[in-house]
């Protein structure tokens, strides 16, 4: 009999497990069944949080520590990861200047600032690297990248030749953008982004009215920082000739896509698409004879871009059923069916409290695992 | 193609859905993925709670509501099925003598009677019916059968010829049983005895110590209990000729058990092979490619006479692979896959509440079989 080759290409369950650690325990419940079979581990993530770990996991590349400057302007630990056998970094934003380093009572969109993730990026030049993920997801800022950019040599002056103070609220006194110090290595890089969000910079979809108010933004502040970030985006316009008010993702991350369009070289994609593409999953897909993904909550909204989703279209391609578990089974699951995923299990044992089902997410996992591979084995018989 | 067949043999999920009801949803899920397929309903059950209906409902039997004694001496609405296919009536004695009509302050095993459950053995003499089927489970009473003995015209009598008053107290003064006035249709009948049970009537395994403190007995009145049955089963020995005290089963129901041995002809069997046999389950078995099981709770203790094992007791010996679901998987369900199991599955979705879960359970069912069938469907493509 052929050898029995399973591709397992979960997300993070988050809050329980890493892609990591759900792949083993989806060896672990069907290598009980299939003792003889193959298992490719393939964690993958969507760009979104768990992006630099699944990468990194999947492609045997290395993580980095660094100290830099959170989004409140205080030392936080941030890491990224270099995927050594392609020569290519993997950050996620939200680590550096992520709304997890704040509290209700310290959020601050006016003046939180990017330019801690500035300062990964610069870290990673420092490995010598010319091609970096970014994820930029979850961010505390409203900066239009500009701290991020700051990092990175670039002076922000008021009409006085002064350097303006961190955050978003500022770019409104935005009066001369100085590229002389600007690391010189940033022109050789090559970045793609990692963004779901197609909003502009500005105005009713921007990045300050859309997302302002989940980073702490009052009406007001709202209104103070739409019209700093468009004054931003027309300084931009005339000093440097680039663009980057309406283009579709400027507004993501508090407006760290229009920064990176204006002082880098960057393409943007869907993150599971960037994912997919760098932990060479379609490649592993070959020949095997049933793919498995998941992620902690599956419903209808995972066909716009999660990463069940994404494994599902990529093992289509190549003809691999694909079975989903999750942590949580939401509304609408039966619209995924047609996009390539051919069944959906619940982890989830009884009636248990969140914690406890948290606590056990491995062990759920696997005692899925082993059953399906039960019920293939029965049905193959 | 051959046209697929499952056999859908759930047991009820408590307080969610009835036997009947999981086999309508699991038909609805696997239905969606194999719309020409033969479903066969086999309503389950393990001889305690839900026996009657689902038995009525596996062979189109008919349900009856009577009026009949509760344990406390006051009325209480009860039922009975009789499968008019096979002559055979099946009652379950807690919808006559059962716990639930009692509360903390009313339960009292000194007084509570089992004469509600003669009077449902009546009524079913009064159809015409010479075969019954008792389940004997969860019961409030601890009289040794008498009261069930005394609806049916027995007289247990004191030293001054008076009628004892109810309950199993009043046996301590037991002088004579008078068998005068029984019901003479007893005599033709033959009753199947369905418990899981296997303690004797007397002593630190009989029905007084071991069942009487659920009951409310403390400790002095499970002394008087346990010593008031051995002598009612002495009288029994001396004038009935009937040894009974020590049958493994007499101390069933608070004795119950055995005052079917004294009064009536009685076999007792394990629920679930009486529910087994009655239901026709394993002529419908034949040329299944699958059966279906399930319960609200399914751990290492389902293997001790639970339905799904008795149904994959059933299967296995006709080579049908058996799925079974539940609402909550708890410890040690690896213990039944080499019983016949061959694959479990939760329906639950999630981390919700109990009353959520218990509300949602027949669409729980509905999409978890659909996926297995989907699941079966790729593996057997």
């Amino acid at each position: 009999m052929k050898r029995m080759k399973f591709v397992l290409a979960p997300d993070s369950f988050k809050e329980s497990m890493t892609a990591k650690e759900v792949c083993k325990a989806m060896e672990a419940g069907l290598k009980v069944v299939f003792p003889d079979a193959e298992f490719i581990h393939v964690p993958m993530a969507d760009g979104g949080e768990g992006t630099v770990q699944s990468l990194i996991d999947a492609t045997d590349g290395e993580i980095y520590h660094q100290t830099v400057t959170g989004p409140l302007g205080t030392p936080v630990d941030a890491q990224f990861g270099i995927i050594w056998s392609q020569q290519t970094a993997v950050i996620e934003m939200a680590s550096a200047s992520g709304i997890q380093f704040t509290t209700k009572e310290t959020k601050n969109p006016l003046t939180a600032t990017t330019f801690g993730t500035g300062e990964l990026i610069k870290a990673c030049l420092d490995k010598g690297i010319n091609k970096i993920i970014l994820g930029i997801g979850g961010s505390a800022t409203n900066d239009g990248g500009a701290g991020m950019a700051a990092a990175l040599g670039v002076r922000f002056l008021d009409k006085n030749g002064l350097p303006l103070p961190a955050g978003g609220g500022a770019l409104g006194s935005l009066c001369k953008i100085d590229l002389d110090g600007i690391d010189p290595r940033l022109a050789d890089v090559e970045f793609l982004v990692a963004s779901d969000v197609t909003n502009p910079l500005c105005g009713d979809t921007g990045a300050s009215k859309t997302f302002g108010p989940q980073k702490g933004a009052t009406p007001e502040t709202v209104a103070i920082l739409d019209s700093a970030l468009a004054h931003y985006a027309d300084v931009i316009d005339v000093q440097l000739g680039r663009k980057v008010k309406d283009v579709p993702g400027a507004g993501a991350a508090g407006g760290l896509g229009a920064g990176l369009m204006a002082f880098t070289h960057c393409k943007m994609a869907r993150g599971i698409d960037i994912v997919t593409q760098y932990s060479g999953l379609s490649e592993k897909l070959v020949g095997a004879d049933y793919c498995f993904t998941g992620e902690g909550g599956i419903d209808f909204q995972t066909k716009f871009g999660k990463t069940p989703y994404g494994v599902a279209q990529a093992a289509k391609a190549q003809g691999v059923p694909v079975i989903a578990l999750a942590g949580y089974i939401g509304e609408g699951v039966s619209e995924l069916y047609s996009e390539g995923i051919d069944a959906i299990f619940g982890i989830v044992p009884g009636a248990e409290n969140i914690d406890a089902l948290l606590k056990n997410g491995c062990s759920n996992v696997e005692r899925t695992c082993e059953n399906i591979g039960r019920l293939l084995k029965i049905a193959r018989a």
